[in-house]
């Protein structure tokens, strides 16, 4: 494979990936960098940095609304302007290596973050999730070997991310009532607690996760279930919701009818405010007011 | 066909029928009777009378969450049961014009209270709506008929029945914007008001709606958008909220993922509060505290 289509089809399969989480697809870049450090053809070491850095904003811009694609990229970029190395094997050597030391401060963050979420949350807990994290996942593992725990899961449509959170839990062997998005109204009053990732903080204390998190959120306040954000620092952004763009995604996944007054929409993500998260959990720590607010 | 088939067979309808809302099923059960009542074999008037409330009770009950179904079969059932006549065929076309004459009723029924919500709600309006309602299509096509209104629908998760409320506003011409259930929160604040029917209205002045429609008066509350219940009076029921058990129906539907720790809930119906209500809706009138609350 040539150079640029390595660079495209890896792009494109953080676009297209609707299984992963955000903090995952920020290492699949990660190591798609690594990757291309190894193998680009060129003679000399400007050359490589030149593409390395061309693909780092390629894949910086391919999911705009996941915040640890951007920064654990950014951190990237950043390590490798450092090595004024002229030594093309060098280069080659130490840009893999710095990719493969961020993707796992990323994963240890995560590991982190999901184990002060689990102490905060405690044993016997019933724990209403939407969609697909990483974190919650991991958060989900140290509970279940602790102790006993129980999780209510949306399908979350319209990627049916939840089918796999579902999966992941059964394999764990927490029991999962797994409802369609639309059931959250009823259902988050067998919770005791709602807990979900992010993928993306936002300067005032907002989150930016699947679309319906938001809804999640509304009826727990609704019905007095704590709220909890769980996610790696690598999630925060430097954008407020003020003027905030979400990310709209291709609307044929809603299979919706067709006709000439239709418009289906897939704006894939939607903004929590803040007021409405109880605390907000990464490896740093629990904060109960806004990071940052 | 014979007459426990053919009781069978309609009975069976009301409880697969994911397409029509309550009203509308409520009088297709009184279609069943008037033509039950044309076609029974038995020899005597107190023979048909037998069969015919027992079938009534049949209907009445396949879906419980459907309050007009219960009401309107047991106003048939009471006019029914005055009609002493002993002569066989004057007994059945006496229960079949029975039937027609409450159809006909319901149907005038939906159409005021449209006519109302309509006026409620003015020209230039932008209306969500969740799932699918006969009353609400209708005070779309009075809306479309006197001026601009625009439409935001649910895909209705797990029936799909918003598809079919987007063809219905599509074909009268209304520009729909088609959404997941999820992205309700993202897109209430596009609307200036929130139109749901309900399945069924309680004594303390909940509705009782498709799932989703708990979810949508919350956002819409928390963005300040007006919601209206609208239906007709037959809707009515002598339930409340307390101890109210809600329908729950075949959770194939969900296509969840198997696993032996898996369990899928398909609980069709939720219970939007009074307190997030702004306007109740039917023939006869608008009020702006629960009715009979």
């Amino acid at each position: 494979m040539d150079d640029a289509s390595f660079r495209r089809l890896r792009r494109q399969e953080l676009v297209d990936d609707r299984v992963s989480g955000a903090s995952q697809l920020a290492r699949q870049a990660l190591d798609g960098l690594g990757q291309f450090a190894a193998s680009c053809t060129t003679d000399d070491a400007d050359g490589l940095r030149e593409q390395l850095l061309e693909f780092a904003e390629d894949l910086q811009y391919a999911r705009p609304n996941m915040a640890p694609i951007f920064n654990l990229v950014q951190r990237w970029v950043d390590e490798v302007d450092t090595l004024t190395t002229t030594d093309l094997d060098h280069l080659r050597q130490a840009s893999a290596d710095a990719a493969m030391r961020l993707s796992q401060r990323s994963l240890d963050a995560v590991t982190e973050a999901a184990e002060r979420a689990a102490g905060l949350i405690g044993d016997n807990a019933v724990v209403v999730t939407h969609s697909l994290s990483t974190t919650v996942q991991e958060a989900f593992r140290v509970l279940a070997a602790r102790g006993h725990v129980r999780a209510i899961v949306t399908e979350s449509r319209p990627g049916f991310e939840g089918r796999n959170q579902a999966r992941h839990l059964d394999r764990l062997g927490v029991p999962v009532t797994y409802i369609t998005d639309a059931q959250l109204g009823h259902f988050v009053r067998d919770a005791t607690v709602a807990l979900v990732g992010a993928d993306m903080l936002l300067t005032d204390g907002a989150v930016v996760n699947k679309a319906g998190t938001y809804l999640l959120a509304l009826a727990a306040r609704d019905r007095d279930v704590p709220v909890y954000a769980c996610c790696e620092s690598f999630k925060a952004s430097s954008f407020s919701t003020r003027g905030f763009e979400l990310e709209e995604l291709d609307s044929a996944e809603l299979e919706a009818p067709r006709g000439r007054n239709i418009r289906p929409r897939n704006v894939y993500f939607d903004i929590t405010p803040a007021r409405l998260i109880d605390a907000w959990i990464t490896e740093e720590g629990v904060v109960r007011t806004p990071p940052g607010g």
